[in-house]
């Protein structure tokens, strides 16, 4: 069936059912908007199966989400879903562009989580939102910049405690929103170590997109490593 | 007395009551987080003029200012302000950074004003925060926000039919707040061509610093224009 949309990391495809599509996870890895590009071996295999195995959890926890099944190594068949054109950023601890914008050091933990809004767009760059400029863009109303913010909290809450019991610390993780045929809020896109940070909890080891981002080395190893825990 | 602090536009001097200070606004000027640096002959004089100016109008209006008299033609005497970490952007009509960040036409006008915060802290390049930014750096509580936001509104629906009967869109301005030695919430800093973006409303010529950021010419004359106009 024909391709609908490639992006940087996977490709999206109709399928015979108009309410849902296919999604193809690549092998290919990009940083600091495109400009750094690179082939991660097994990455994609990594990213659907960990996005498979997050995203049953999340169900089996009463989060909605766009996951129906995995087809293969590479592909999941999901709901097809209308994005809020928003990314939704959660952080437990400082890291990234958190520690860059407020001079507190990488691994200061924080009491309460702190959600960022992002655009959505490339040409820009993907710039951080105030709620102002959300509203200014239609991006999402009041009321659902509120929704996605719940949402978001939950699902901090049920994934902290997942990776925990596997010796992996939930750095921070970004996530995609989008209504469903029926007009239901879901849970899109992928929860991968593409779009998350995840330490190891006792070497602080970085076990995710930091180490292709930063060249740390032994980026492969990373992603199996992952895959070897949530699976566990 | 002794000088306080030197920043990139004025000199803070102590003065022989501990709860006032003496502001002298300098003709340097500064931009891209100091990157851009120039002498604009004259501008310190303009400022300081448009800012007793500027500030006596708004204390007409009931807003808490930290100004009390102009002493000389370059320097003010206002309250000693603690000052808060943030500085408060209100804007009317796209342009600058919003327009980079939104990709909205520069020029657009908005039904709402805009409100953003800013981290005031040159280290970092004075950062967008949101309200968990905020939160987490204990910049302001968010009650402060609240306060910051509701007060910066008021000023801009004060300024705003203040410039426009002058022939003077006044698209955005950057405020500054602090609080005095009882503990009262005041307006301090200054509001001038330097931390204000002014267009004509007939030309749309910049009557502003956008004239030195960005080399257009005629620097020293926007700013003898806007003090004609601000003073008549
Ligand atoms: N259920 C879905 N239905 C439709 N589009 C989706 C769904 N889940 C994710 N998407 C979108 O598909 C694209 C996934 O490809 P990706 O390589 O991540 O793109 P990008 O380079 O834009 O991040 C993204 O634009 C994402 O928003
Ligand atoms: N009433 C006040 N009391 C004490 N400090 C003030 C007051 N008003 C403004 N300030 C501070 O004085 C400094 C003014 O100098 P300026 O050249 O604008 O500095 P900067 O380069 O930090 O912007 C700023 O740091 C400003 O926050
Ligand atoms: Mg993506
Ligand atoms: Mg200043």
């Amino acid at each position: 069936m024909s391709l609908i949309y490639e992006g940087k990391a996977k490709r999206v495809y109709e399928t015979d059912n108009p309410d849902q599509v296919r999604v193809e996870f690549k092998d290919s890895a990009t940083a600091f908007n495109g400009q750094k590009k690179a082939e991660i071996p097994g990455k994609g295999i990594v990213n659907a199966a960990v996005t498979t195995r997050l995203y049953g959890w999340l169900q089996d926890h009463g989060i909605a989400t766009h996951f129906i099944e995995q087809l293969d190594d590479r592909n999941l068949l999901v709901d097809k879903l209308t994005m809020v054109q928003l990314e939704v950023v959660v952080r437990n601890w400082v890291a990234g562009s958190l520690h860059q914008r407020t001079g507190i050091p990488e691994g200061t933990t924080m009491d309460e989580p702190i959600i960022e809004f992002y655009y959505k767009n490339d040409d820009l760059g993907d710039p951080l939102l105030n709620e102002d400029h959300i509203r200014l863009l239609g991006a999402a109303s009041p009321d659902l910049v509120a929704r996605l913010r719940q949402e978001a909290l939950r699902i901090n809450q049920v994934l902290k405690p997942f990776f925990l019991q596997r010796g992996i610390v939930l750095v921070d993780f970004k996530l995609e929103f989008g209504w469903d045929a029926m007009g239901e809020l879901k849970l899109g896109d992928e929860i991968s170590p593409d779009t998350c940070r995840l330490w190891d909890q006792s070497s602080g080891e970085r076990l995710d997109k930091d180490r292709f981002r930063r060249d740390l080395g032994r980026v492969e190893e990373a992603y199996q490593e992952i895959l070897k825990r949530v699976m566990s």
